[in-house]
């Protein structure tokens, strides 16, 4: 399925939170990812995710059965053209 | 169509740019929007963005035809419970 990750979580844990969302999905913009994961793969990195955060950390999967089903439109200045964000 | 809006804005245009988003789409989480929005409240959204938006800034726009092409899942904390961010 294809999916759309967006974390917010406390600073201290911002490192450790993108460097796993980064294993399963292509960084796109601050703290958004997308990509295409089976659904073991999803719950991989849900459960891993849910190690890693703490109170008032939140994280949001959009998911769609096919990429086809969303469009995706950037305004403004593409970040991730060449995901060489460190 | 249903819309996810996803903005990363110099500090000095996140205020506008809340502000603006809030007006079309609801907030739920960070600097990530939600909504159903017609083409022409799409078009106009991204007109007004691009007029606050400067150099560096990028605003991301996912779109589905249907709300129930997209699966929504919330790992920790629902952020907008209650949408009162101000």
């Amino acid at each position: 399925m294809y999916v759309i990750l967006v974390y917010d979580v406390g600073e201290k844990r911002v490192g450790k939170m993108l460097k796993l969302c980064r294993k399963y999905l292509s960084w796109i913009q601050n703290s958004v990812f997308e990509g295409e994961l089976s659904e073991l793969q999803v719950k991989d990195l849900k459960a891993k995710a849910d190690r890693i955060m703490k109170e008032n950390d939140s994280l949001i999967l959009f998911s769609s059965r096919h990429e086809r089903w969303l469009e995706k439109e950037i305004v403004g200045c593409e970040k991730a053209s060449t995901d060489n964000f460190i």
